[in-house]
Order: C-alpha cells, then sequence, then structure tokens
C-alpha cells in the first residue's frame, strides 16, 4: 500500500511498529505459549521493566490501549463514590469518550497549567471537594507525563506532588503513553525507578513508542496487582494471545530501544521548536518533549496543509491558529525539512 | 525462544499469526495511516466484508478483543433495563470475568441443550422474565457459533431462532469467536450473507481463526452502526493502530485464506475424533468444528498429561474425566499422531 | 378514598402504616431537624437498634426501600470484579429488575432448597465458579430471612452458613424485607444479635413491617459502615427528610411494636394454613412466616378471584395452581374467616 | 420531640410535610391499594398534574428524591456514550455525590450565569465537544428552575433555551426541586403547560414545599415514557407503597396547596431581602426565589451563628461571607424578624 499523499505531522502513530518489533514477533511466532499473559514473553519483558523500576514485587500487566490502561487504573483501585482529580486538557477528560464516567467516577477538573498540576492545583480541587457533604470523595490523582500539551514534569515538580497525595490520602496515577518522549526531554530528571517510587500506579506507553500496540501498567500495591486481570477480563482487555504485547515489550526493553526510539522522535520535535522560533514564530507551549504546538497564521496554515498533514489545534482570537506538529521514531528527516522548509518560504 | 516442553492441544491461540498476516504487517509497516480505524488497510477489509455479507451499508468496526466485541454489542444496543438471553454455558455466562454486567445488563440464562439455544428455550426464557412485573426486560439473544462446546448452527436451526427473535422484539447477537471453524463444519449450510440477514449484530472471530488479535464486528442498524465508535473509545477498544487490525483482517479475507485455514483446523479434529471413536472412546458432546471433548479414564488422562498440554473440562462422576482438544492452522499433523499413538498405546 | 373492590392478600404492602406510625410523624412534625439523617430522630431509632444487636459501634442508616437496601449493601461492600452468589428464587435474583447488575455486579445463581440456601450450596457455587481463570470472583452470599417462599432460618441452618462465609472469604448479606415475619415465625430460634454476629451486613423491613416505606442497614465494617452515606447520595438513596424513616424506626422499635406487628401478621398465615391444610389441600412450601403457598385447583381459583386478590404463583403441570396468600399487620380476621369459608365451599 | 437549640433557616426540608398531607395520608391509610404506583391515589395524582401541564398522554411518576428523579431522568433517556451539558453551579455536577457519573454519564461543564444556561453556553458547550473526534457525545442540556443559587428562569430565556435544544439535537431536562418556588417568584412568566411545552422531560419537586418526601416527573417521549418504571425498579426508586407519593402529590395538587405553599416560602425570602438591602448590605445573586444569598462580615455572622443556623456558602477573599437563608412554608416570621433584629443590632 502506497504512502498517503500527504506527508503527515499529525500523530505519533501514524506508522506500524519499530522494525526490530515486527522481526521479533515473526521470530516467536510459531512457539506455543499460554494464554492470557501466562507466557514466556510477558514473563521476560515483566523481568525487564521489575529491573528498571528496581522491584521484583510490583505487578505489571500489558494492555492494548492507553484508554484502557486508565479505565483499568482508575476501576481497580477506587470504590464507586470515589473521584479523580485531573487537569482540564488532560486526555482523560475529554478525549476518552467518557471512559472514566462509562466505570461509574467522576473526573473533578483542576485549570492545571500548561497541562501539568501542582501541589496547590491538587490541594484546591481537593478543598472544593469536599466543602460540601456528598460530594464524590476524592482519592486519586490523574497525571499524564508528558501531558496532552507536551510538557514534563522534573523532579522537583513531582516529589511534592507525590507528598501532597499522600498527605491528602490521594492515590498518584501517572499516564505514561508518552513516557518515552517524557524521559527523553532535556527536562528530565527522573528515572523509571522515582516514577515506581513517587506513584501508585503508572503505565509505560508502547503504541507511540515503536510497538503497534499495548501499554505496560506497573502497579505498586499488592492486592490490586493481583487482581487486575480481573479487571482487564472484565472491560474485556485480556488478550487470549497477550504475548502479542509481551513480545513487543520484551524487544523495546532490550539494548535500551525503547529510550533510543524517544531520544530520535525528541531531537526531531527539538529541531523543528528551535528552528521556528528562529524563524520568529512563537511556541503556544514549551516544547519539552516530541509535540511542537506553534502559532501560524491563518494563510501560513492553509500553505502547508496543502502537502502536511497536522492538527489544528485552537483557534485563536486574532485569527492566528495553534497547530500541533508531533514527532516519532518513523518521523523522515527530509520531511522535517521540507516542512521547515515551506515555513520559511512564508504563505 | 524455544517451543514449551509439552505440544498444547489446550486451545486455538498457542501461536502466533497465520504468516501472511505477519508479512502483510511487515510490507504495510512504513505507510502513514490515519488512526482509529479510518486507514487505508479497515477500508480494503470492510470492502472484502461488505462483499461476503452482500452489503454494501453494514457498519463494520474491529475490536482487539472477543470480550470487547460482546460487550460492545450488548452496550451499544441495549438500554440500562434490558437483559439478554444466553445459554448456561455461553462463554459470556461464566467466562468473561462478569463483562456483560459490568456494562449495567443482566444476562438471563437458558439452559440451552449442547451449547446451543432453540426457538423453544428462547421463548421458555422470554416468558419466565416477563412474568412478573419489572423482571429485566428480554430484549436480546446471545448465540456462538460455534458454541462453546464446538456445536455448529445449521439453517434449520437458525431460521427460526431469527424467526422467534423477530417475532418477540428481540435482537439476535451471534458470537463468532470461531465463526471460520463453524463455516468450515461439515455440518454447515450457512453463508456470510445469511448470518448477516438472520442476525441484527454478529463478529467475526479473528483471534483463534490466523490472527494476532482482532475481532470484526457488523452491524445492521444504521444508527447503532454509526455510533459504535462511540462506545469503542469509551470502552478503552479503538486501538490508535487500528491499522494492525485492518492489515490482519484484509489479509485473511483475501484469497479465502480465512476459510482456509478454518479448514485446516477443522480437519485435524475431526480426524482425531473419529480415530478416538475408532478406538472406542466415547464423545462428550458431538465434534462439529475444531474442538473435541472427549471422555477418558483418569489413568490415561494422567499419562497424556506427561506429553501433552490441554484442558480437563469435566470430572465425571465415575472417575473418568472429559478433555477438551483443541486444533488450530498452526497444529502439527505428527503431534495429532503421537497423540493418538499415546492413546493407543493406553496408560 | 374507597376500599378496592375485592379484598387483597396480595401482598403485605396493600395498606399504609401503622397508626402508631403515622401518629409519631404527625407529632415530630414541626420540629425542626437537621437533614440526611442527621437528625434526632435517626439517632434515637440508631440507638433502639444497637441496644437490640447489642453493638453501640455497628453503622445503621435508613433507606427507602428495599431493593435500594440490596444495592446499596452490594455496591458498597463489593470491588468491582466480584459477584455474589444467590439462591435462585431470590428477589434479587429476578424481581429486581437487573439492580445488582446494574451497579456493575455479577450475580452466581444456585439452585437452593425451598428459597434457601445451604453450606452445600455455597461450596457448590463456589467450586462452580473459580474453577476456570477470569470468571467472576465469588465474594458475598446473598441470603433473605424470611425468603422469597416465607420460609425461615434456624440457627441449626445459619451458624454453619456464617462459618462457609468465613472460610471461602465470602462477605454474608441477609435481606430482611421480611425478618419481623421471620422472627415472629414458630421456626425461628435467632435474635438480632445473633443476625448481627453472623453475617456482615443485614437489613431490617419497614415497609412490609408497619412502616410507610424504609428499611433499616446495619453494616459491621467500620470503614464500609463510615463510607455508606457517600453511596446512598450516589445512588439518589439519601432522603433530604430521612427524619421520615428514622421516625418510623424509632416508633416501631419503642414497646416491641415492630415485633407485634409481625406476630400479628404470622399468625394469621399460620391460622389460613393449617385450615387449609386441614381442608385436605396441599402446601407448595413450608408456611413459616406470613405467607402461605398453598395448591388450589383452577376451579377454586376462579371463584376465589371474584371475592379476593390473591398472586397465582405458578401453574402446575397437572392443571393446578400454586396461589401465594400474604397476611399482615392489617389483614382483617373477618376477610380470613370469608375466605376460608369460600374455600370450603368449593368451586 | 423538642425543638432545636437555634432555629434554622439552613434549607427548606428542615420540617415534616404540611399538615394537610399528613392529614391526607392518616385519612387514606387503612384503604387496600396496589403497590408501585398502580393505586388510587398516584392515578388521581396524575390526573391532577395532566391537568396542569394541558397533557393526558404524558407519562408521571413519583420517585422519593431528587437526585433519583436526576439520576433516572438521564439514564432513561441516554445511551451509554451519550452526555449531559451542565451549569457549574447545578446540583447535578458537585452536590449528588457523582450520581450521575455512576449511571456511566459524562457531565459537560458549562461556566454558567448565576447558575443558569443561556443558548450561547450551550452552544459553546456544544462545540467544545463535538471539536475532536471521540468526545462524549452532546445529547443532553439539565437546567433547574429555580437554580442552585435561587435564581428563575423567565419565558424569554427558556424558550431560547428549547429551541437551540431542537436545533442541536439536545434533550432539555428540567430539575424542578424547588420549582414551586420559582413559579411563585414575581419573575415568573411560565406554567407548566410551558414548562411541558418546552422540555422533554421536568420534575416538580414535593419535598422542598410541602411534602414528606418525592418528586413528580413529567416525561414526554412515549416510548421513554412507558419504559420508565423498569429505570425506577432497577435503579431501587420504586417503592411498594407508592400510594405515600401519590396521596402528597394529590393532596399538594387540589385546591392549588402547591402554589400556596410556594407563595408563602418566596414571599418570607423576598422580606428578608428587602430589609437586608434596606440596611445597606449586598445580595450575593439577585433574590428571584425562595433563597437569599446575602454579604455578611465575618463578626456578624459569628454573632447570627449563636442564634440561628445557616449555610456559610462562600469565603469572599475579603474576609466577607456569603450567607444563605433560605426559607419554607414553615418558616415562622416571628423567628424572620428576630434574624433582621439582630443583623439590624449589628455584631
Amino acid at each position: 500500500m502506497a504512502c498517503a499523499s500527504k506527508y503527515s505531522f499529525h500523530d505519533d502513530y501514524s506508522e506500524g511498529a519499530h522494525p526490530a518489533v515486527l522481526e521479533a514477533l515473526s521470530r516467536a511466532n510459531h512457539s506455543q505459549q499460554n494464554g492470557y499473559g501466562n507466557d514466556e514473553h510477558c514473563k521476560e519483558a515483566r523481568k525487564a521493566i521489575h529491573k528498571l523500576i528496581g522491584s521484583d514485587t510490583a505487578h505489571i500487566y500489558f494492555v492494548p490501549s492507553g484508554t484502557s490502561a486508565n479505565l483499568l487504573s482508575i476501576a481497580s483501585h477506587l470504590r464507586p463514590h470515589e473521584a479523580v482529580i485531573a487537569a482540564e486538557p488532560a486526555h482523560i477528560v475529554g478525549k476518552e469518550g467518557g471512559a472514566i464516567e462509562a466505570t461509574g467516577h467522576k473526573i473533578l477538573i483542576s485549570p492545571g497549567i500548561n497541562g501539568k498540576l501542582t501541589p496547590e492545583h491538587i490541594q484546591s480541587a481537593f478543598g472544593r471537594n469536599t466543602q460540601f457533604a456528598y460530594q464524590p470523595k476524592p482519592k486519586m490523582v490523574f497525571i499524564a507525563n508528558a501531558t496532552e500539551l507536551g510538557t514534563v514534569y522534573t523532579a522537583q515538580e513531582l516529589e511534592p506532588i507525590a507528598a501532597i497525595c499522600k498527605h491528602l490520602g490521594l492515590l498518584l496515577l501517572m499516564d505514561g503513553a508518552r513516557l518515552g518522549a517524557a524521559m527523553a526531554s532535556s527536562k528530565n530528571d527522573l528515572s523509571l525507578k522515582d516514577f515506581y517510587r513517587l506513584t501508585d500506579i503508572f503505565w509505560i506507553g508502547g503504541t507511540k513508542n515503536g510497538a503497534l500496540l499495548g501499554e505496560a501498567v506497573v502497579i505498586k500495591d499488592p492486592i490490586f496487582g493481583a487482581e487486575f486481570p480481573y479487571h482487564m477480563k472484565q472491560r474485556g482487555m485480556l488478550l487470549a494471545k497477550s504475548r502479542v504485547l509481551g513480545i513487543q515489550f520484551g524487544t523495546l526493553f532490550k539494548d535500551d530501544l525503547f529510550f533510543q526510539i524517544a531520544k530520535t522522535s525528541v531531537e526531531k520535535a527539538s529541531k523543528l521548536a528551535v528552528e521556528l522560533v528562529g524563524m520568529g514564530f512563537e511556541l503556544w507551549k514549551p516544547v519539552e518533549s516530541n509535540q511542537v504546538f506553534v502559532i501560524f497564521p491563518e494563510e501560513l496554515v492553509w500553505e502547508l496543509e496543502k502537502q502536511f498533514d497536522f492538527f489544528v489545534w485552537e483557534h485563536l482570537d486574532d485569527g492566528h491558529k495553534v497547530v500541533r506538529l508531533v514527532t516519532s521514531w518513523a518521523t523522515l528527516d527530509s520531511k522535517v525539512e521540507e516542512l521547515l522548509a515551506l515555513v520559511r518560504g512564508g504563505p
């Protein structure tokens, strides 16, 4: 099948998998394996992640999608009356089709800043939602790293978030759909060990970092962890051939492939950002991972749309547009150059 | 990775995918595609299925697992107070972790016969559940073809089921996790056109018939069909790289690969059944697709377990065991022979 | 408003409340009280129940209906993947509109005997539902006392049920919609202290024993107990004027009114049963509380239906009918006599 | 039982029922009636409401609480992926324990103005939530009249709301917990006929306007209307003795009692507001029904709290407090005077 007519910076899931992942799938294809995550490949992938997070006891499961990772994390850790605090731009708030509410839980929205929550946001959301009797009880905080807006948490930001969560009796869930990109950020000073230490549950995104599909959920609580497969099965998330997920994560966490992929991806976004700023364009949000949100005049957007595919994220009041450009391991340098040349040329 | 130490007749998802499927994934890997099922591969696969079912208008979607296909079919077609009638051994009743109930719907259980429902079962379940006021309202009938016990519906059986459903105002859902095997049955006299005509919603299983993962859901109602992706997203079932599913189904429905795979699978089960009956063993259920349920003495089971992996399905009162042997496209003839030789040798 | 044209033995909720209850509502009408169960009347009613169950620490709440008591008890005590074992004729199975499933939980059905479960039923249901991986996890046992069929648990029956629940890690929930009638049974040898000791959660029915509406839920677990009002609010069960429930239960548990009401109710059923058996009619179920299930020839049923209202519960194969006659505190002795005379007269 | 030590302006549900309601309950107490809403009293109350709304065909049901009315209205009218737009201060957003989310539906929050939505708010919320694919689908608009902040909709406001809902394919639900007070407002120019014409479903609050408990839900759609009792039963909201609700609404809608009660209630609030403004205090929100939100200095609040019970609604940045004073049919004029005298006296 031929490439689409326009080159796409629309997202980081336009291509298939990193070639090494496909090769591994082929190599293991004919071995017989147990179903439902009890295969040797999942075991191996778990072992690799255990090493990276510095724990032998964490429960680790592989699920097919980011939304499934989020809804399972929340449904398995909360009682019906408990709610989750999230920043307004968070993926679970407006982009997952009401997936969290479909499990019965309310999301308590905080404005956040640049897609991130601060301890003050958490304290304030907690306060507002425990002011009257019988409000839904705040019991969890949801953050994403990188955030929906491409920003990244530093140690100085995440440590006090973890602290206030403990103080207020809140669980901390970190969506890592783009955790690879976050960790490849020049801003990042946190390791997988840190994420495991600071959160109650977090997940590592495969889909947007080299896999065909799949996210790895890491659970600290031993009881919630042990019972997680019941939830996976109940929500239709437990693949018979979970080997497909195990093989992919096993490959990604061998020889640092996961981190190399992320590095490539972030470098391309950095290049885009540096060049665009150099040309005098304003960034809508700081570029910290593999997403560039840049403000373009409308005419330029029209021009670019003739040759490229991308997301117009916001329509600003002055007629300017916020354009989102996403890079991945598969983004072609030549296409980055072409795009920049076109921008340089102007509308 | 080496094969497991014992050869497995445990299920039809022990291996990866049919090699043609993997090749197709590799071939298409670098093309850029839209996410969430709007890619060229899904379109192509839909086109192939449209042709096979004889309808251009049916909505077709690709979901990652059988449980997800079932729960989405039910949640998208029923109102909260509506319930689904199913045979006692049906997968949704006892083997999907309460997935249907987790969407809020009750399953009304009918004993059925050999895993199948008859019009009499449906009428009786309907009657019992509309006897008192405010019982959950029966609104759908669930059947599987092949059933959980490997049996297969004929036209003479399915036509009156469809008729009584219409008569009673019930929707008909057919789980096709093993529809390939059902259609390859010597008993089968129904086509995909028939299944589309006779049901309101049915799905075609990929996972157990050559794919790495994936089931194709076919929806007749135009409104429920158009809104289905909302439900997929809401339940975490909408893969960003849905191309992975589209490519697989496109491959399976090219040059009849899907049906060839099923044929191979059913032939191996038939051979097993014929030989075992020839040796004097009793079949627990008629062997009509790719599953053999055979009654073995306990000592023989112990002997076989040394070299083979399989499911002991039931423990009969006389000490005999019901053993389930499942075959697939990947089952090795040599292993079938080894198993039969071992049985012939006796305990 | 005049009485209905036919006198009703249809149920035990055909009339309003015991007069003492209405008087108490009037007496307290103008006092100002806190809302949502924090009023003096609820406190007083709790105190009375605390004394009767022999615990100062149990959490006690008042909810408007039996179905709400059941669904709240289950939703507040189970995690999403956990299921509840119940006897086939249990009210939650077929007569509550799928209320339990609407909270996401599966009911695992056991045949039971005469509406009751035995330890063997529980063990067997537990076994069948932990045989395969990812079946919904049994975590609670539901019994009703009196049962849907009017039968009553003795100490010799309930003690081993409580024991096996503990052994298997199952919570025990007792529906007490007709607990008054059960305790007034000549068969009963259990006290409210016993019910509190033997169960994890049980409720005392007001609606069918002298109240306008209301059931008192008694919870042992201190955390589940403390958080119960969140669930009540979330399910719309927390009445602003909960005083209405508190006043009623306060009245019922003052001077043993609750038990006197139940005694009257059961005596009338006993009389009916004794007389009917004396006339040679067969009882369909043993009459142990305030419900009489008796087998009548069809012609007699037609005759009775001219003057009385009652439930035809089952249509037996031989043309006979099972008729349910229910008595209450309000049942008129003269009408019992009229009914018996009519039966004596024959069709 | 004595009155509480402090007189309460905390809410409009501190007392029992209007005496005429209690008398009617006593009068009808011994008549035998069908259960579950099929009694003569419910029929009579429905007839009265039918007359008031100018329709013989609307389905009308009586439920025990406001939260139950809201969650039933939403769960019975929406499909799982559909969401409801509401103003930020709406009761369903933050004060019902996540009741709507517990039925699986997301609430899409609009800021609103003074607790009300305008067509612009609805258009904007609709736009924001249909901007990306797979956002939860807006399908209903929730308004309350009077609002949570005591404001009231005029014809000039409600007509265009109804129009834009139709235009955008949105259902319109009106919460009438305080509909009596709204209709008694000097601002009101709408009748029950208008509310029926302009909404798809609305409910008339009894609890806060003279009843012990109960709200009357009025449904326009004939199918949703006919199936509503299934939902009531499934959510535990269908009282066996629904007569209790029928008798109350029958009484309230006889001889305009409902409207007289509301009138008294609103007059007392108006008096409070006029006097407080006369003393120079600022109202936080316009006083249009039976709630007064007034800004007091902190010291005055402390002083008042010694003798009166009320809600401190907000803590303003300058140290002032927003105090909510609620009046009802039962509010004593002498206490209104006492309160005003105390305020006049100052801290």
